[in-house]
Parts: C-alpha cells; structure tokens; sequence
C-alpha cells in the first residue's frame, strides 16, 4: 500500500492520528521537500514519530518515482506533504504512477493553506479563483495573476495569492558543470508580493491613461488586503491595511499568504477583519 | 482558553495530535451536530477520546453562546466541529463573541471538503466560486447557484456544489406548539442535487428558445459532472459522469457532494478522472 498523508499546516502534532499511526508501521517514510516548507524541520518530525524520514527533493520525486514505489505492491510506504496531498499536481501523479504499477493507494487529509484561510473571517465560499504569484526576475515579470484578481472582483469574490517557494534551485552556473550547486532557498513574504502588484497596478495605470471608461472594480494602492504568515502556528500573524502599507509590512519568517477580499465585505467578515487592522488605519 | 478543533472528515482517527490533546485537558467539551454530520456517531468519539460529549445543536450555539462561553476565561472549553472550524459562518461568529468577552481563542485546523475535493484529480486552483444548493419545496426552488455555476464555466472554473443538510429542523406544526418536534434529517444525494439540476436546465432552454445567441459555455444534460460520496473514508466513492446519468445514480450513505468541471480539463486531470467513469461512459 502507498499512502500519501498531509501533515497539516506544520507543526509535528498537525498531524492525524490516523496518520501517525500508519507512519509508525510502514517499511519507508518519504517527506516531501520542496512544494511547502515545514517550519518545524525533518529533525522535529523524526524525533516525535520516533523514526527516520527520507527527503524527497524534486528531482527524486519527478525522476526516481520508482524508487519511492519499489515494494509498494507488498510493504507499505509512506509519502509525507505539508498541508494537504492533493495541494500540488506532482502528487496527483505521483497516485496515478502507483495504480499504473497495480499498487493500491491510500489518502490521509488535512489541513491546507486552501481552507485555513478561513481564519482571518472572510467566507470560504466567498473565494474565486486562488492565483500564483511568481518570482520576478531580470527579463520574466508574468502578470496574468493580476486579471484573475480583477475578475474576482468583478463577481464580488475574494483571491487568495499563494506566494512563490523556491527551494533547491540549481544556479544558472552549475547548469553546466557536472556536480549542481543551489540557490539558497526564498520564500515571497507579503511584502514582495505587495510590491510586485503595485508595479503592475501602476503600468496598468499608465497604459489606460487617456480611457475614458471607468473601471468599477479594479485593484489599486488603496485597496484592502490582507496579509497571513504562518498559518495555524502560535506565531500566527494576519494584517489587514491597503496594498501600499502591506509593502512596508513584515511579518516575520515564512510562509506568507496575501488576500485581495472583494469591496463588498458581509458584516461579519467586516468586523472579524477589524482585529487584525493596521495602526493607523480603519475598514470603512 | 476557548478552543474550537477541526474533526477533518469524520472518522475519529482523523482528528489531529493536537487536537486530541487538548480534548484531553478541557473543562468541557461540545459538539457541534448541525452544519455537518459525523459519520461515526458520537458514541464512537466519545469511547475514543475517554470522555463525554455535550451536543450542540443549532439553538443551544445560536442563542446560549454564553452558556458554551461560560467559565472559559480561566477555564479550558473546546469546541469541535466536522472538518475546519472556519468552514461554516456560525463559528467565526462564536470567535467573536469570545473576544468580546475578553477570552482567548485558539484555532486547531483540520481537513475539509473545501480541500479534500482534491481527492478526485481536479486541481484545487482550478476551482471557482463554490455554491450551496438548499432543497427545494413546492413553493420555494431558488436557482441562484445555476449562474454562478455558468459563470465558473465561463471562466474555465470547477464548481464545487456543497448539498443540503436538514438537522434538527422543526415542523411547521410544532411551530405554534409549546413542545418543538423535528423532522427526520435528511442530506441531499447527488442524485437529487442532479435532479434539481436538471429541472433549471430545462427551464432555462425553454426559456431560451428563439433566442439567436448561442451559448458557448452552459451546463446541460450531457455535461460531465463528478459525484463524490464519504470523501476520505474507507468507503469513499467517486463517480464520473453525464448530469443525466447522475440523476440515477446511488452512491449510498451520506455525505454527497457534486462537482461540475470546466469543459476544458487539463491532461492530468482527464486521466485521474478516467478511473471514476461509470459504465458505458467515456471521458472524451
């Protein structure tokens, strides 16, 4: 049997029961490295499941699947993911690798940054489309992230914007050499990712100077978001202030979430909000 | 301390570590019993926890919260509910009563089927608005839910069609009595919700007709849908096909939930699918 089982939002008790007893009775335990971060480290983890983890980088994951599967057919293996294990496609086919080879598969749920979120008051159901903002570099600033926000808005829903992880990138240098080197890991804070959509709401801007139509909902410098770090740890940490203060905003060590709530709060999710506002800055 | 703990999907093991300890520790302990429904029954949490339970319907969290509250400044309570606590709005709303009374909160997240959906290969950003579809009487069938769900469609979006739970709801007739008296309870199939479904479908095209435009992205009866049934149990059950061939479809015990794909899946997708399809059904 080859079981996936999501760890939850990362501290080492985030996990199930259910969980944690199959980890205790399976042959090998991988733990998936690269897609979340536990926040705990693999030290923790192994000492409170009282056995060792492999690490499973990207590149085991996407090039030596089978040798996570080897014998999956008679032992049972487990493959360990922050969060939930369906939040990343690799591990949908990674589930798919194992039915091909006739090997019987097994889910354990948690939870995931996908309905933690719920926990700054706005309405899950209240949620459109949840967008990806990726790192910019040099010559590759992609912003279609930024017209599925607008569409939110549009149709009154908020966007939750997963903020990029980058973990064990090989240099561009190394690309070359034989032995790969990496870059040390980043992960976006909601500071970055503020700055970001303000360049863009800013060539947005410039680009639509001189149209007389007036866009009804659109994002700007003064709208509302909020910002999440560390969901569901002691250290939890949520702001809500206008895109612009959020630029100036640290909250502390990753992972970072960003909100960008529709303009039409409900009550409640208007007043659950207030307790997390900025200095200096009142929800009208 | 008030604490309110996740269950996750419903089996008693799904609990987390953390959870579980604090149940542990608490003064009391309720049990939320009407936005969703343990599959196990309360006996069975009960005997696995090693201690009671106090059931709490929809009357005692929306009109006694002090009662729940009661001590939970210098004592612990917690609070458990079936999959994240954030799921239904009630909750964020007893939060806030807490505050006011000037007593601590703290959240223990679980899995939901906000995420746990997953679980049938669609990816969870791929996902839009996610709708309710209430039951329907002889007077009341409200559709609303039919255009956000043409609206995901449009936008290349899955809907996740959360269906009715009817707990502890009582009878017109006991209404004017002294002693309330309840219905049965009931949770809507997928079959129903197809059902339902397919009555909007007909009044829209018959609404239509002569009507020149043609609609490029629309639900009808030969839409692909997905049924989901027990998501994340053993007997879990995931059902692909036609919204006409789910109107006859039985996927056993409660809970159901539907979802509606974009036409457009993505290859991953498509194959994970694949596996779910009812007889004499092909994805094409």
């Amino acid at each position: 049997m080859f079981y996936i089982i999501g760890l939850g939002l990362g501290d080492p008790e985030d996990i199930t029961v259910k969980g944690l007893n199959i980890i205790k009775q399976c042959e090998r335990v991988y733990l998936e490295s690269y897609t979340s971060i536990l926040s705990c480290g693999q030290e923790k983890l192994e000492e409170f499941y009282g056995r060792k983890l492999i690490l499973a980088d990207r590149e085991m994951v996407e090039q030596r699947a089978d040798e996570i599967l080897e014998g999956a057919t008679a032992q049972s293996i487990a493959f360990l993911v922050v969060g939930d294990p369906f939040g990343a496609t690799t591990h949908t086919d990674l589930m798919l690798r194992a039915k091909e080879k006739g090997i019987a598969t097994s889910i354990v749920h948690n939870a995931s940054i996908m309905n933690a979120v719920g926990c700054c008051g706005l309405q899950l159901y209240h949620f459109g489309e949840t967008v990806s903002i990726p790192y910019w570099d040099e010559t590759w600033k992609p912003d279609s992230f930024y017209d599925k926000i607008v569409a939110n808005l549009k149709h009154g829903l908020h966007t939750l914007c997963l903020l990029d992880i980058k973990v064990k990138e090989p240099t561009l240098e190394s690309l070359m050499k034989k032995k790969r080197e990496y870059m040390p890991p980043r992960f976006m804070s909601v500071s970055e990712a503020a700055g970001q959509l303000l360049e863009i709401v800013a060539n947005k801007s410039k680009a639509a100077e001189g149209d007389k139509e007036p866009e009804e909902q659109k994002l700007d410098e003064n709208s509302l978001v909020v910002g999440l770090a560390r969901v569901g740890h002691d250290s939890q940490k949520i702001v809500a202030c206008t895109l612009r203060e959020m630029q100036q905003m640290d909250l502390g060590p990753p992972l970072h979430s960003l909100i960008i709530p529709n303009s039409n709060l409900h009550e409640l999710e208007k007043e659950f909000l207030q307790q997390f506002e900025a200095l200096d800055q009142q929800l009208s």
